[in-house]
């Protein structure tokens, strides 16, 4: 690539603010971070003085309505997203946004609608499709290698449950949590979901259970192509980060287990003991925030689409109200009943 | 143990019943095959006379009125299960019956009735019990490594479907394949399923579905212990007979891999390839059958109570029997609409 | 096979007799044990009893005299294996005979002329060959599918060292315990060694250095086909029994792993653990005792060769003569300077 | 650190000067990539380029010169390495050095003296010992989680052979590459070698051997603390670069499995495949790079002394040069022969 570099800012200085802005400033190629906004203008400061960036403002507007910015990646609270969005897209600038689009449906087609119009790159922080692992077994199934899916299994745990003040603010489990699993089935299978049916408990912390969420799930889904999913979801797993899938088909399987930090085995009198899995997403996935970031990047210079965009950022809010219906009414819901 | 050797006697000289009369002459201590009856008169007088067994019959009304006769193994087609156990347990015999007692409550009720009344020994064949993996894992789960249960997850997938001649009088896969499961999830858990919600499709095999049955499904049960439980089903994996459990609670999990045949890697230029898991139950359970076997024998010798009862054999096929209706009614099924 | 039973008697009622007694009465066909003979008299009848056997003698002669025996095991002590060979063959029986032959070279060819010379049976106890791992290793290596064979690595632990007063008889560690691995060697390359090299120490119990053995040695061969292979033992892993192998070649690897118990996996807040390898050899080599009686049995039957014989008896014990004087001169030994 | 960061100049732009070039430039804390020379001036200029550094030149001197330079790390070919060091250290730059220091004893005590009259700090790059899984094992060993170190064995072949011109000039097989791993000895066990004993062929192409060379070897090495080791090296294993280590004491083993780029299971009819280790050194090593540099900079920051310096340096050469003289003469070589 002989053009020009793209100049990002970054909106929102938090945790998954800092992993992009660091990943533009060192790993990306063909961009360079040129901005940072955050209404906590002493964390956007922050941002742009560790790399040495010179625009940090509190206003995401003062960065949407820099000329030298090319694109946004908007990693603020999930209720801001559908605003800046537009206004991003107003401005002709790309954008790359965190998950949820938003927890409304209304609210993402609006915004959707202003990236149409506009003719900006959208694309979703799905960063999963970016794993290694789970790349290459969509890879595998969608070169037929295991032969029509009849099955998939996805288990999603966290190590540990968020601030019970994030819980309350975040959707519920199904559109904080679940939402990376609905993009999964929908990225492994290539296929749409037909039926949703979620059981759910507070299992883990009563506290959740209170603030009217739950921390442990489990979710069936009936897809289009015949597969029947499973997706199982727990707020703490003690072991560290547990993200595996499993996809079964006519003529094979294909399973992706954890990684770990080592691979080390040690033997003795009491045991056989190995490392446990990553501790959680920021290493787990380190890999595939530099890949999807990348794509985004190389989408802007070759003008071709991010294969991760705003259909699925909405498909996956969809089938998390279907879930959160299923759990609320203990009955399959429609996917057409949401959407 | 110096008491005297048991007469066991087995009924039906199909493939399991050969399997129970080959562990007999040969594996199990404490006992010895005594008699075998079929009403295929030639397929009791192979087995009877592979293992030099003077006692061969058509009529298991002989085997059971032999004095020397301690006690039967009942291996025959289902519809009969419930017939000869009331005539066994008249007789005085203890009892080890195949999985399912039978496919209707009230006649499994009956035929556990005299079992109770005779003060019989009763054992059900749930050898997966006795797989050392599995026995581990609730070894594991009982004495509280894992914590509370949380989740659970059980893979049972057959290599190859039976004949459809089979399929259409074995009850379903629920009942007849799923059973097992049902039964592991008793086990692994020790907790009584609440719901009861099942999807399934034909995908395997058309015919499956003309027949009015499914031959992938995925079931899911709310415990009385909170554990949220979830199975699936195949009857046809290609790499062999998929059989794993999964355990996951407050402070870790517990999972069971599939064994293979042995335990080579083979890395070249293109992958790094290993052996596939065992063939199917014969193989991979091969242990199994001898250990439960064993287990009923050593308690007529001890006076003890079977792990694995009366009680197991009837709420297996409860769950068979509400895994089925909430396939046909789409809804979660409440145990309690069943029994 | 129609032909009738063969019947065969077993020398020794140590360890491995019992092994072989138990696996002819109960798992081989096409044979069952008819006598057994221990110098120590009650050993004889205690196995005989077991197996409902009519003979039990202290005097081998009388088992070689019976003329309904065909063959014999030999399972006594080394020092009695070629008188015993010599008058097995005498009376034409066919001999299956524990490794090693003997510790003497002149001794071993004497036995194996007494045997060529009456035309019977002759197979060694090299039990490893018929492991389904290492067979299946050998397989792949013969079939070309690493291509030529380069490196190779043998690992040979047991779990506990044996009393001192067998190490003192034993032969020493390179005759009694790496024997073993110089016949995988042989097995797994299908060529011969020219040149050993040999280092030891007692590191598990001076009390076995003091008795002028080492107990952890590494043991390196040059073979005729230009692979490079290496031997290492030690008499006591605290994990278990540890035994690997892998052959590296032109075109891949195949390596064979440790077999266990169980497939059980614990994840917890400290680590992820599993089972420990089979404590010893009677736990993972069970079926491979059964596999080599078996075809010892069929070649019997069938007129065929047992595909580990004399020379591979002879071969074994040449590596062990060849590693001692190494150790003892610390220089590599020629093949060629022992035989 | 709150420190000015350290400027570091890479003497040498070819495939190792590269990395540690851009790892200066994008993952290395504290330190910043300061100029860059290479006798190929163009690529000086391309990497100086890369990364917006002013200083590219085709004469070291030029950089060792500039007062603003703290730092250097030399990555040119090993005939040069000596020299560079005693001019690095006369400049009171500090000094890290790809491995091996040179192939001459007297040569590497030159630069070492040199380095330690200028009191500058001095690291060889052997990446290995800061692998995440060979540190992890290290650490095992040495906080006694096996026990005394009985046996160990090194794994180390390359995915293919380097050209023949360099083989040349590479002063062998064990200078080029067993160099790694008799560094891994040491590391790992923590104890000096006493003999050492090779062997080896030209088995992957017959030009190696014609150039004096050999391209697969067996080491084996007594340590001064009783342990045996063992390595083995090939120049070509077709399924990747094979890098694996285990250690073996009085109370268990730690043992280091590849690392593989994804976590894939794929099952199917004909076997189960998974993913092939790493292909190279910069894939396998590409966090270890990263980390010895930081520590290199750290050390400078925090005025500590590198793990890996001088003596280590010298030793690895040391053993190279007994194992090439074993292999010549076809015995066991004393180290205290050599050094």
């Amino acid at each position: 690539m002989n053009t020009k570099s793209i100049n990002l800012g970054v909106i929102g200085a938090g945790r998954i603010g800092k992993i992009h802005a660091e990943n533009l400033a060192t790993r990306i190629h063909g961009a360079r971070l040129a901005g940072v906004a955050d209404v906590n203008l002493a964390a956007a400061q922050e941002v742009a003085g560790q790399f040495h960036v010179p625009l940090a403002t509190a206003d995401y507007r003062q960065l949407l309505a820099a000329p030298d910015i090319d694109a946004v990646a908007i990693c603020t609270a999930t209720a801001t997203h559908a605003e800046i969005i537009q206004a991003a897209a107003a401005q002709g600038k790309h954008i790359f946004c965190e998950k949820p689009i938003d927890l409304d449906l209304q609210r993402i087609q609006l915004a959707l609608d202003a990236v149409s119009q506009a003719g900006v790159k959208f694309q979703v922080g799905f960063n999963r499709r970016f794993d290694p692992s789970f790349a290459k077994a969509r890879d595998l199934v969608a070169t037929g290698k295991i032969g029509a899916p009849h099955l998939m299994r996805i288990t999603s745990r966290d190590p540990a449950p968020p601030p019970l003040a994030y819980v309350k603010v975040s959707g519920g489990i199904f559109l904080d949590m679940t939402i990376h699993d609905f993009d999964m089935v929908r990225f492994l299978s290539g296929s749409e979901a037909v039926e949703v049916f979620a059981i759910g408990a507070s299992l883990v912390d009563p506290e959740i259970g209170r603030a009217g969420d739950v921390d442990t799930c489990v979710v069936t889904l009936r897809l289009a192509n015949g597969t029947l999913a499973t997706i199982d979801n727990s707020r703490r797993a003690v072991y560290g980060y547990d993200q595996r899938v499993e996809v079964f088909g006519a003529a094979g399987m294909v399973a992706v287990a954890n990684r770990t930090p080592d691979n080390h085995v040690l033997l003795n009198a009491e045991s056989v003991s190995s490392a446990k899995p990553e501790y959680f997403f920021l290493e787990r996935y380190a890999e595939a925030y530099v890949a999807e970031l990348q794509q985004f990047i190389d989408c802007i210079h070759n003008g071709s689409i991010p294969s991760v965009g705003g259909k699925d950022g909405l498909m996956a809010v969809v089938l998390g109200l279907a879930a959160k219906r299923s759990l609320q009414e203990n009955r399959p819901v429609k996917v057409s009943e949401i959407y």
